[in-house]
Formats: structure tokens, sequence, C-alpha cells
């Protein structure tokens, strides 16, 4: 294990990579489409962890793949992230003017210019990654192309599209008529989904052996999972100062969580049997990093 | 040239194997995604005259080449149209609750669903048209690579959604500040962008050689562009009957067209103009094809 220290130190060092890597890879506007690009960008450049663009990296650096042909990976990764965060905030869907202390998209520039936003940024993130075929060897391009449609998979009705939807139908529920197995299926599709193509493209593409590929599947649902749960503790018994948002929303909404379903005792040990489950398989991995396992093991673990 | 009751025939059964592959291609629900899916498959399903994958085909027909493999294509741009379709119905678009005479997306599973189901049917054109990878053999690669990338370029910034964008500012402003750059831009990537998609992609497909496919980019402007000036020029002079639609529109909403630009002559004469030198590339292609070339001045000269 790295200690905190050395941990956050490689954490910021390892930030301000995936910031400049998904910074180069976003549209320029050259003509009238100026305004949906700029829309896009500054959803973009709003922040946010790079968490996604970050674990792609590592993975792929575990098993000593090429940096340059999965940077494509990482700007596509957080472009799709992002086109979510645009919609997921129109008057449609959740109807919010603020993100991480900004104004949403739609809040700046219109919500129709934030509809098309989203899409282009989202076409675009295909547009990218499909640029690494310009960087890969004949012998790598049919990596290339199984990380493009683990990509595309993930993101879509089978992925995070899908999540999304069953959250929507969630939403109009009585909290008590959310069953375990579909609250399951929001947290491993809305959530998990793009972690798993964070870990699976970062060792697809390093051509890591396909046992590895399977398992950090199955490590990324964890996290995802876990992660969800973490949120849901949080949201009952976190520090409001810490988080920087309010507690208590989720009980004031009368949404279901797991905590609602089996009470906070029970997520905390479902949590710490995910986490332990993570690291387990982790261990197993052909390849280790200390970097990339401190990391899952503090995204199972936050306070904040 | 083809007589107009043997074209009508022809095309009612080309239009029939659209049809058939667009359905064969459609996701299909399995768990908690189901009302996205469905929401998705009842825009698809609304109709329309499926032109982009019927020129599709034509064209890799006319260069002969695999029809299996120009399926997943034909399938993904229709999906890629029907999702523009059912985002720019939207409230915080154009607000339509009608189109083709049935209820809109979001009309019937409401706003966020319908962001969704756009979001979701972008993705999944993406994931249709990479399954051509499975469908081709090793020398075959590199052309479904470079459709994938024909198909991306032009339904994003660069292309349809650029021309959505510019599209949106020039509503904002008033008629006399639209100039006719932005006018042509507008058609260019609005609406001939995917048409381009749908003349080039065939015959890539197909391995047509590269000098006809970028003449057959340039057809696809003129017909995108002729499509829409004959477009202003039946709001002007149509027979409502005929349309189907009501005429007027334009001018009531002070909307900047070809012919409030140029009068209804220039616009005529434009119309001819781009025939005339459309018809002329066709001629020089190293194929020919009667059909697509009597479906090339029908969608030029159309009266409806």
């Amino acid at each position: 294990m790295m200690d905190e220290k050395e941990f956050q130190a490689h954490l910021k060092e390892e930030t301000a990579r995936c910031e400049k890597v998904v910074e180069k890879w976003l549209p320029t506007p050259v003509a009238y489409e100026r305004q949906v690009v700029e829309a896009a960008n500054y959803s973009v450049r709003a922040g946010g962890k790079r968490l996604r663009p970050l674990i792609l990296d590592e993975t792929g650096r575990m098993y000593c793949g090429r940096e340059a042909l999965r940077e494509p990976f990482m700007a596509a990764i957080e472009m799709i992230h992002t086109y979510s965060l645009i919609h997921d905030d129109l008057p449609a869907m959740d109807n919010d003017t603020l993100r991480r202390g900004k104004k949403t998209t739609w809040a700046v520039y219109g919500d129709g210019m934030a509809v098309i936003a989203g899409d282009g940024l989202l076409n675009f993130a295909y547009e990218t990654a499909l640029r690494a075929f310009d960087l890969c060897t004949p012998g790598e391009a049919g990596f290339v192309q199984r990380a493009v449609r683990t990509l595309a998979r993930n993101a879509g009705f089978y992925g995070m599209v899908g999540g999304q939807c069953a959250d929507l139908e969630a939403e109009m529920r009585p909290a008590g008529e959310v069953s375990d197995d579909l609250l399951q299926f929001i947290h491993l599709n809305k959530t998990a989904a793009m972690i798993r193509s964070a870990f699976q493209i970062g060792a697809i593409l390093a051509e890591a052996p396909e046992d590895d590929v399977i398992a950090l599947g199955k490590i990324a649902d964890d996290v995802g999972l876990a992660f969800q749960i973490q949120d849901d503790i949080l949201d009952v018994c976190g520090d409001a100062k810490t988080l920087g948002k309010s507690i208590g929303k989720d009980r004031e909404e009368g949404k279901a969580t797991y905590v609602t379903l089996h009470g906070l005792d029970g997520a905390k040990k479902k949590v710490a049997e995910l986490t332990e489950d993570a690291l387990h398989r982790m261990d197993q991995l052909s390849e280790n990093s200390d970097f990339l396992r401190t990391l899952v093991e503090s995204m199972m673990t936050r306070t904040r």
C-alpha cells in the first residue's frame, strides 16, 4: 500500500495529466458551429475528478500499454461522462442550474443549445476514440476496435442510458416499490458501466490477458456499486461541510436507496464486502499497481 | 432514365427492403431499460421515407458491394436521423407534439425519457455500425473503419449538429441579418451532411474508386442543398394538399430562406443549376445506376 501523502501527490500529478489529455482532444470551433462547440467545451472544462480517464490511464500503465494509444480513449470517456451530465441537468431531467458551484450548460447557453451540445459531445467521443486507428500499428487495430466497441456498449441502452432509464422509472414509484434488483440494476448501469469501460479499455489496449480483462470488469462493478452505496450512506451520516453539499436529501425526496432498503448497517456491511472482493480480485491480477489499488480503496471508502 | 412507373415500383420495393433492414437491427428490450428502448423504437417505427438507407444501399449496389456488410450502416444512418428528430421535437427545441400525424416521442413518453431515448439511439447507431467488423473479412476491415468514421464526422459538430447550431442561431436573428453564407452552412450541414454519409458509405464499403467517393460527396451536397431550397420554394408556392402540411409558414415566422434572400426565380434557378451539376457528376462516375439517377432527380425537383 502507498501511504496517504504519497498517494495524494501521485493523484494530483495524474489528474493534471488527465486534464491535459482531455483538453488536447477537445473540439475546436471553426465556423458557424462555434456556439455548440463552446457550450460542450464549457461543460468539459467545468471540472470534475477525471476519475474515468484516470482509471483508464492507470490500468493501461499497469499492463505497460502505449500512452499515445489510450489518450483518445481517455478524452472520449470523459466526453461521454460530461454529455450525460449536460443532459441530466436539463429542465426535462433534473432541472439543475448549478453543478460544482458553476452554472450548468443549459443555464448559460439555453436548453436547446444544451441538448445539441450533449449530442455533439457524445458524437465527438466516437470521432475521438476512432482517431486511435490513426495511432495504431496494423497489429493493434483489432484491440482498438474492441476498445471502441466496449466504450459504445457500456454507454448505451445496455449500459449507462439503460441505467438512466431505470432510474427515471424508479423515481416515479413510491420508495417501497423499488426492489433491490432494480436498485442494483440502476447502480450497475448508470454508474458502474462507465467505470467498467475505464478499467477494461485500459487493459484491452495494453493487450492484457483475457482473464484480467474479465476480472477488471468485476472489480469495476464492485467499485461502481460501492461508490453509489457509499453515496447513500454519506447522505444519511456524512458531514455536509466535508461533502460540500446538503445531506438528508434522499430521505426528504422519499428516494429508495440501499440504506432505505437494508438499513445503515446493512449498507456499510455491503460496502465492506464489495471492497474486500475488489481488492482480493486486484491481488490476483497478473500485474499490479499500488496506486490503482489505493485509488480503488479510496473510491470505495470515501468520506466525500 | 427509368420511366415513372418503373421507378415508383422499384422505389416501393427498395423502401420495403430498407424497412426490413432497419427493423432487424433495432435494439431489443431485455430488462429495466425496456422503456427507453421502446421509446427509441417507437420513433424509428413511426415511419419516414428511409431515404438515407435507400441511397446508401443503392450506392453500394452500384459498385457491387456486399449487401450484408452495408446493412448495419443502413440501420445506423436511420437511427442517427431519427435521434435528431426526437431531440428536434423536444419542448426545449421545436416543441412539436405531432410528426407525420403521430404523437412525437416526448409527447408519448415524457421529455426526460425522450432526451435519453435520443441519446441511446445515437449511441446504438455506433454500436450497430461497429458490428460490421464482425461481418467483414480482414481485407475489408479498413473500409469498415473508414465508413464508421465518415458516419461519425458527418453526424457531429462538423456536420449535422453544427448545422443545427447554426440554425438555432439564425432563428434568433432578424431574417435580414442572416447571410447567404450562413444559410448555405445550415443546409450543407444540417441536411446535406447525412446525405453525404449515405452516398459515400455505400461507395466506401464497396471499395469504389477514390475519385468516385469524392464526386459522390459533391453530388450529395448538391442534392442536400437543392432539397432544402425546394422546401423553401414549396412553402411559398406549393400545394398544401399535395404537401400534407400548411404552407406560408416561413414568411409568417419571418424566417430567412433562399427564397427571401434571392427571390422565387433566383431560388428556382439555383435548384436547376444544382440539379444539372449533380446529374452531370453522376454521368461521370465509373459506374451508373438508372434508379439512383432518377432518385436524385426526383429529390431535387420534388413537388412534395
